[in-house]
């Protein structure tokens, strides 16, 4: 269990005092922003090969608006202006080699462990989507086509599963922009309800950087922008992750 | 899909300006809140037989806590202060033989519709809860075990999961103390993470029901209350569901 809080960690880093072997960021300067912390991360996120499965593939189950949308982003990742994220089924695949700060022990590996939003591997009844990520401007689109799964009014998307896809795509995004680890608070605004088996663009952006906290802000809506779904903004704690190797020295 | 926002509905219920079609209560007075309002809505929310599942019931994934809370909780109910609530696959089990108000068109029932908490069916690997609702005091508490298939950092519970059981509780409330149906937004400050497998206890308050709005405060800790998880607020519109039968008149 976590015997430190969130909020204490800031003030900690806030004020320098920070507990022990726990690895802080030094304050991102405005150089930093496109140098190699974000390439030597997104090098990492993205492996050139693996083993593992990514779920952020086409799959027979993705509505049309969802599949031109994915053919635009991955020609523009041609230029290398964007970049696709993949998608394990794991957090712990995402960070393989790495640990969590002193204080956060995981769990073994023994049980199915999944990330919450890839819970339904079943295609088409869940969570479908995938996130482009633009390293030198630090935004992301995320395509979110919400499943039967995923329901709360009947035939709408649930807020909640809104909130987790915005949640998740704001944690990607902090922590390959800046090193942002942990949600420190969210503030979410529903315009309209997302039909189940539509398309919400899920449009992210890091506004700034500032005491350790990456500070983001999220707006969905309709593919021709006409109908707005959701705007909400999100507050992250930039943590290093450090090297197992390192921790066994 | 839904044509007029949430935001503008509300501001349409604020000035007596309504789409046709569109039921809207009468301000709630302080008289009804223990009145036949709540009594008739959970009448029609808890019946006493039905052939669906309830998913809120312990099996043998609870963790220790959470049994013996829900023992406690279920003692409690035999005086009537508090109600479990069941749990159903789907919102659509939950409000049989009322519809959306106006504009607002269900999908049909062919597919396998699951409300998001319910999204998997695992015992123990998913979303395990059980709400209480308290009608004079307009509160609840939501006894909540995160599963392996809600992960976020390796071994806690994604943020995300918490804010989805968070809404869903809120939801649960907001409807069977004022009819409140839609979320209109929602803050959440993080201050610890919770071990998958353990319990997070969620209590939720209705502050204020104003101008067609409930607005309601969470805080979810540990048992004990040693460990604060995070604190939320939530507003809610307030729209009436109408009877499908005298539609069809």
């Amino acid at each position: 269990m976590m015997k430190t809080g969130l909020q204490r960690v800031a003030r900690l880093v806030h004020n320098n005092a920070l507990p022990r072997n726990l690895q802080i960021l030094p304050g991102l300067q405005q150089a930093s922003a496109c140098g190699s912390s974000t390439d030597s991360l997104v090098a990492r996120f993205c492996p050139k090969k693996s083993d593992l499965k990514d779920y952020a593939l086409p799959n027979a189950t993705w509505c049309p608006d969802m599949l031109s949308l994915y053919q635009e982003f991955l020609e523009k990742s041609k230029s290398g202006s964007w970049i696709k994220l993949p998608s394990f089924k794991s957090n712990r695949e995402h960070i393989q080699g790495l640990k969590l700060p002193s204080g956060l022990v995981a769990a073994s590996d023994k049980q199915d462990w999944r990330i919450f939003t890839r819970c339904i591997q079943l295609e088409g009844q869940g969570f479908e989507y995938v996130i482009f990520f633009h390293p030198f401007e630090k935004k992301s689109v995320c395509l979110f086509q919400p499943g039967p799964y995923l329901e709360g009014p009947p035939g709408f998307a649930h807020g909640g599963s809104l909130v987790a896809m915005m949640d998740e795509t704001f944690s990607k995004t902090a922590y390959l922009a800046g090193e942002g680890l942990f949600t420190l608070s969210l503030n979410i605004r529903f315009k309209n309800l997302i039909p189940v088996g539509s398309l919400a663009v899920l449009d992210i952006q890091v506004e700034k950087i500032e005491d350790q906290k990456l500070y983001m802000s999220c707006i969905a809506q309709s593919r021709d922008k006409q109908t707005v779904y959701a705007k909400s903004s999100g507050v992250f704690l930039q943590l290093q992750l450090e090297e197992e190797s390192s921790q066994e020295q």
